[in-house]
């Protein structure tokens, strides 16, 4: 029952969401050998202004 | 200070939050003997187009 | 799918798992109405060095 | 590789945003010896109909 | 600056978490078009007896 | 009710764990004008052969 949350800073289209869980699926289903049913994916779309790297929000880069 | 955090597909009404914070906040208490005061739930409610099972988004199934 | 992460300080006994995992599914099922299959709980039991509240780590107080 | 996650009840404006995030990062980078530019914060806002503590939805309080 | 938490049951080899890691990273930077400089995971070893599906541990099915 | 959940990798010595408990209270309590009381600090050790970046493990840099 592997658990992936991922975080992207800003939008994603349907179709970027749609090769992001087919491929982290794939990946972690053959590397850590487990079925991929049991593969449970999270993506959270995250506003520029919430995300903050080396102390400066991002929109503000 | 137990934390929880509930990441459910979908939206769910004011009642049924209500029943979650309140069960789950008795349920932990009880069986890991914590006072009630203690425990913070965080409640997320996530479009189904973010969530996928089995390399597929929910709402494609 | 119902996903849930349950954090405590110190440790829990396998009985009181078995307890938090039941009951915990039991009230999410009923009250978001979802299937008790898909409901997904990870319990971390962490030091309690490393939790903090009021700006104290819990073996401080 | 520090990362943060900060999860408060209700909106902030941008300027208590940047002021946490400089905050938070300068705490981190100079207790634990990191540099500043590997720190990583996101902020989420919730409802405060999202929130629990003590079994009650936070705006029920 | 994508963030990424995988969470599965039982240990990986450092093979497996390589693997998982070069292969997460590829699928994210190529399908979100972020440069994988930029791509944080943190990969989490869960004892089978914290984690439950259907409201029982994984240990005891 | 903030929660603030830490990632480092490798170990924090206890004299750092107060400070960033301490420092980190200080400036969320300060900025988003929340009583120090109610934030909630997680601070996790990880290993550095469970981070990576770039796609890298961070023991293999």
């Amino acid at each position: 029952m592997p658990y992936v949350s991922i975080r992207v800073a800003g939008k994603l289209s349907r179709k970027q969401k749609k090769k992001i869980a087919r491929g982290v699926t794939d990946v972690i289903a053959k590397a850590a050998n487990k079925p991929k049913e049991s593969i449970l994916i999270f993506i959270d779309e995250e506003s520029r202004e919430n995300i903050a790297s080396g102390g400066v929000l991002l929109d503000e880069k």
